[in-house]
């Protein structure tokens, strides 16, 4: 047996089949539709459980719209270099409103911090002052 | 001689001093109280003029508010465990108006962004077709 | 010529192929079935040698059962995302006794530890003097 | 103000401070002693609460017994250079029994994985048949 | 829509056409055989044009070589496991002069340098006052 | 006790000693002015004994002169962000004759090289047929 085994919705057991549920009711799809992220962690349903409370709890209208949270967590996804989660969270981003103009400021944004983030490193630059705790 | 070398405005050579003085100008304070980090690469004149020109063209107003471009510069800086960015960027985009609660948000994203990023290397999930190019 | 060249046990030169056979005598399979990764080091046979010789002092039975080293090789390279680790030495490890529960399990320690390493940077938090060295 | 700001349980608000009772409850200890990272989660009490739910339902004894997860959160802590976690999970893994000469082979198999992962993406080595999925 | 789409050299618009056309002066090609990063890159012309500027800014030959260069650019994408710039890079280091005996001392360095950063972190190597700024 | 003890020379035990002694005597100093690192590695003495090995088998000069290899290993240090050895290798390599400006030079690649990676992760770029094993 490998990693990549993936539990469909049929397959599933009790427990997974009904955040297999919640999903589907919450995007408005068939169970059977869920992207392969969850059919994954159907394996471990009380983990997949987990995983879906924090996503719902995290991902939510709050002080940030869901565009800017989706944008947000496509910058992580495309710094850690995760393929799965830049192409789920990039169509998650576009379905909240990120046109492809967005997509090019971000991507920018993603690749200066990413080079200034070493310069950082590399030079040893100190903490200013101003930016430490009182 | 180290890594940590820290060129003053003062001691800095004229290609150096303009841009400090850019830099300075921009931000409307003395060129002297511009951050560690332009002193860091004052070090290489050429190349701060450089990143200084790259900072300006991305970090602008554009399809994405400035607010927004300097939290995804925050949430980078995070995943990678840059300090020093944290730091500074965590401070400029309180400046544009990022609140302690949009902040709390910003870091449950980062924080969920990195632990399923993971999880979808582990479970070596595979890109749902829907996600693929046509 | 690519960085993907792979060296066959026939094709291998004199060093590599002694190497191929101590890595086929301890596993108890023909040479011939010795998986990619070895394919590629033959590629340079003293590096091949080395390695190997690594792998055989750090990954024996010691204060650490084999299954224990195995998961926390695991861990290690499912947090850099490392596709092809992450199948060989997921495949180690079930191979010593990791359960499918307890691969559920390593996963949510290292979803999680991804996360609070995360929002240790972004918090900046300082190291309790209780932690710290006396 | 900045990342860098610590709640102390005296003056947390009532949400915050229930987690801090709970925390000290399970470990023995006074509200007060609570480590660094729950006085700078404490600055979002909602989330403070999400992520000890998370730690609770985690690390907590099952198909692995404690010193095993305390020892892959702290190589995961090890591979991404997160210094506070390296020194609050190297604790709790000592107090769970991991001796210094389990933490020596822990280490010896971080830093071989941190090798091979590069060795296998720098020799774009393609993952064995034999560990894909049938 | 999705991030790969690729922009062919007769469909692109006419900024993204001039840097396609220079890209392939400077290397004496077809504007139709110029890699896929820049037919990505294209999206966004304004970028791909900073991009490239960037790109011929820094890598040219200087107080550093170009072989030396693109082996520094080979060993920063081999650390990150950027697959495409492991095989982009590799390539262009092989063009400017890197031996395959070059490229496995390379590796090894690489691979070296990773497992060292990590005992540094786990061990929590304090730096030597040597070493330290005056 | 913590991560970061640090075993002298004249406390160590006669397996760290004579590695001690050999280090020192490769580099011309006093044993009890080795760096760190070692003074560290020193709690493990097989490891430290194991970890030199490959140091003297790797750093040495091949078809890559030193410097080369040290600016290599640096380029490694800042992409990784390790603070202990972009302190311990920048020296390192300024000891074999990397110049100011050459370290201007190397960290202008290694700063392009991190960005242009996430650009190539996040445009989700396929490899080049070209670049392909044929």
């Amino acid at each position: 047996m490998t990693e990549a085994v993936l539990i469909e919705y049929d397959q599933a057991d009790p427990e997974a089949k009904a955040v297999f549920d919640e999903i589907a009711a919450v995007r408005g799809i068939d169970p059977r539709q869920v992207n392969n992220f969850w059919k994954a962690m159907a394996r471990h349903p009380a983990q997949m459980r987990r995983m879906w409370s924090n996503m719902r709890a995290v991902m939510t209208p709050g002080a940030l719209d869901m565009r800017t949270k989706e944008m947000i967590y496509l910058a992580v996804s495309v710094t850690n270099a995760c393929d799965y989660c830049v192409a789920s969270h990039g169509a998650q981003a576009r379905k909240w409103g990120m046109t492809e103009e967005m997509f090019g400021e971000l991507m920018a944004v993603v690749g200066l911090a990413n080079e200034t983030n070493r310069l950082a490193a590399g030079y040893r630059v100190p903490v200013d002052a101003a930016f430490k705790v009182p």
